[in-house]
C-alpha cells in the first residue's frame, strides 16, 4: 500500500478551485437537468425546484466533467451526462429519505417532509426514468449499462442496511459492501462515462479511481456524524446513531470495547427512540476506543488508492483537480 | 365511430385460449423473469418469490407475444422482452401500492404488508433499474425508449391523480389523461416492442391497438370496483370510493344526479374512513344515474377503435388473439 503524496495545498482546497477546469461545463449542468425534467405538471415542477434549491455540491457531475477532459478537448454532450448523474443522484436521495422518513437534508426540508411521502416515491421515479430516457436520447448503450448498473447497486446496497436483523452484527465487510453499492458505484459511473466523453482508453482508470474515491468519500461522511456539529451538517449530528445506523467508527469501536461500554451501546440500540444524552455518551465511546481514527485511516487508504488510479492519466489541470478531490473530499467539514 | 363485430364466442374467451398461439414462449417468460432478476439477497428473493406467486394474468407479456406473430416468425428474445414488460408492471405496482398503503392485490398480501413500506420502495427500484439492464443487454435502443418513455408517463399519471385537489372536481378529461399514462402507455408500448420482434413494419398499427385496447381495459377495472364480490376481486368491492379515487362511473353520474344524492356522495368524500353503509348507497346511487352504463359504453367505444386497428393486420392466430381480448377485457369478471 502507498502512501498518498498530500499536495502543498493540503487543507485548503476548496470546490471552486477543484470545478475551475470545468467551471464553463458545470455552468450548463442545471439547465441540462431542468430541459430533462421539464413537465406539465405543477407538482412535479413544485419537487424539481425544491431539490435545484437543495443543491448541493454537484460533486458527481463535477467528476464527469473532470474525467472528460483527461486529455482531450470532451464531446459537448458531456454536460448532459453530468445532468444525467446528478438526476440519479436525486433520484436516490429522494427514495433514501422517504425510506428513512428524513425531514432534513442539506438543512432543507425533504420532499417527503415538504410534500408527502407518497408524492416523494413517485417523484423519484418520475426523475430516474426521465434521466433512463436521456441517456436514450443521447444513445449511447455504454453509457446506459454503466448507470443503470450503478443505479441496480444502490437499490442493493439499501436492501442490505434494510435487511441487517441486529445492527450491531454488521461486519467491516458488510460495511463495505454497503458503501461500494451505495456511493462508490455512482460516483465510478460517473467518472467511467466521462471518459467515455473524452478519452475511452482512461474507461478502467477513471472507473477505478472513481470507486475508491467514492469509499473514501462515504467513510469521510459517515465521520463527519461523529465530528461535526449539527449546524455545519445541515442535519443532526448523530443522526446515524440515533436512526441505529451503524458506520465503520463504531465497528471498529466494537471490537475493543469493554463490557460497561458495550452496555451503554446495546442500551442505545434497544430504544426506539434515544435521546440526546445516550447518543452523546456512545460518541464519546466511540472516540475514546479509536473508532473514529480507525476509520480515518481507512478513509485515507481508499485515498491513496484513489491517487495510485491518477498515475495512469497524463499531467493535466484536470488530473490535479482529481487530486486536490481527495484532500477535499478527506477534509471537509460538511 | 365504428361499431365492434363481437365474434361468435363473446362472452366464452377464455384467458388460456387467447394466450394458445403463444404458449410456448409465454411458458419461458417466468423463467425469463427469474433470470433477469437474481441476486445474491435473501430478502430481494423473497420479494420477487411473492411476486411471481402473486403472478397475475400475464396480460402484458401476452400482448407483447403475440404482437410479435402479426406475421412472420418472431425473434426468439421476445420472451425476454414479455418478460422486461411484467417487470415494469411488477415494480410500478409494488410502488402503487406502497403509495397507496394498500394491503392486499390479488387477493394476497402486497410487498408493503407483507415485509414493510421501505422495502417496497427499494424492491420497486431494483426491479425496475434491472429490467433497464436487461433491456440494456438486448440492445436495442428503441425498444429502451418505448419502455422508458411508458414507464414516465406512469408516474405522471401517478402524480395526477395525487395531485387531484377535489377529488370530485375530477373531470373525464382528467380521468382519461389519468388511465391513458397509468394504463394504456404500458400496454402500447407492450405491443409496439412485440412489434419489433417481428414485423416492424406494424409497429405504429399495433402500438394504437394496444392504447386503446389499455383505455378499454382500465375502464372495465374500474367499472369491477362498482359491479363485483369481493371474493372475486381479491380485494373489497368498493376499495375506489372508500379511498376517494373518483372513476369513470362516478364522474358521469354526478353530472346528472340530484342534490340529495350529491349530498350522500360528499358526505362520503369528507369522511376520512367511510363505512360500508356509505360506500354501499353511493355504489346504488352511480348505478341508478347511470354512471355504470355511461363507463361501459365509453369501453366499448375504445375496444371499437382497437378493433379498428387490427384491420391494419393480416389475418392470423395471433389476430384473433388480440381480436378475443377484446371480448375478454370487455366481459372480464374479475
Amino acid at each position: 500500500m502507498t502512501t498518498r503524496a498530500r499536495p502543498a495545498s493540503a487543507g485548503s482546497v476548496t470546490l471552486a478551485e477543484i470545478q475551475a477546469p470545468v467551471a464553463p461545463a458545470l455552468s450548463r449542468v442545471g439547465e441540462e437537468m431542468w430541459r430533462i425534467v421539464a413537465v406539465d405538471s405543477v407538482l412535479l415542477n413544485g419537487v424539481s425546484e425544491h431539490l435545484m434549491l437543495m443543491k448541493g455540491k454537484m460533486l458527481r457531475p463535477t467528476l464527469l466533467l473532470l474525467a472528460s477532459r483527461a486529455e482531450e478537448a470532451p464531446q459537448s454532450r458531456a454536460a448532459a451526462y453530468a445532468a444525467v448523474v446528478e438526476l440519479i443522484h436525486l433520484a436516490t436521495l429522494v427514495h433514501d429519505d422517504a425510506v428513512d422518513h428524513s425531514v432534513l437534508r442539506r438543512g432543507m426540508p425533504t420532499i417527503n417532509a415538504l410534500f408527502t411521502h407518497q408524492v416523494a416515491v413517485i417523484a423519484g421515479d418520475f426523475l430516474y426514468s426521465r434521466a433512463v430516457q436521456e441517456l436514450v436520447r443521447l444513445g449511447d448503450l455504454e453509457a446506459l449499462r454503466i448507470f443503470a448498473k450503478a443505479s441496480n447497486e444502490l437499490t442493493l446496497g439499501e436492501m442490505r442496511q434494510l435487511s441487517a436483523l441486529d445492527a450491531l452484527q454488521f461486519s467491516e465487510e458488510d460495511y463495505e459492501f454497503l458503501i461500494r453499492a451505495k456511493t462508490a458505484a455512482l460516483f465510478s459511473g460517473a467518472c467511467e462515462v466521462g471518459a467515455l466523453c473524452g478519452s475511452a482508453r482512461f474507461r478502467e482508470t477513471l472507473a477505478e479511481y472513481g470507486s475508491h474515491l467514492g469509499m473514501a468519500f462515504q467513510v469521510a461522511d459517515d465521520l463527519l456524524d461523529y465530528t461535526e456539529a449539527s449546524e455545519t451538517l445541515g442535519k443532526p449530528a448523530g443522526l446515524d446513531l440515533k436512526e441505529h445506523k451503524v458506520t465503520l467508527p463504531l465497528i471498529a469501536a466494537l471490537r475493543t470495547m469493554p463490557r460497561s461500554s458495550r452496555a451503554e451501546v446495546d442500551a442505545l440500540f434497544d430504544s426506539t427512540e434515544p435521546d440526546e444524552a445516550a447518543i452523546g455518551r456512545v460518541m464519546e465511546i466511540v472516540r475514546e476506543e479509536g473508532g473514529l481514527d480507525y476509520a480515518r485511516e481507512r478513509g485515507e487508504v481508499y485515498a491513496s488508492r484513489a491517487d495510485d488510479a491518477l498515475g495512469g492519466l497524463p499531467e493535466s489541470p484536470a488530473r490535479r483537480s482529481l487530486q486536490d478531490t481527495l484532500t477535499y473530499v478527506m477534509d471537509r467539514r460538511a
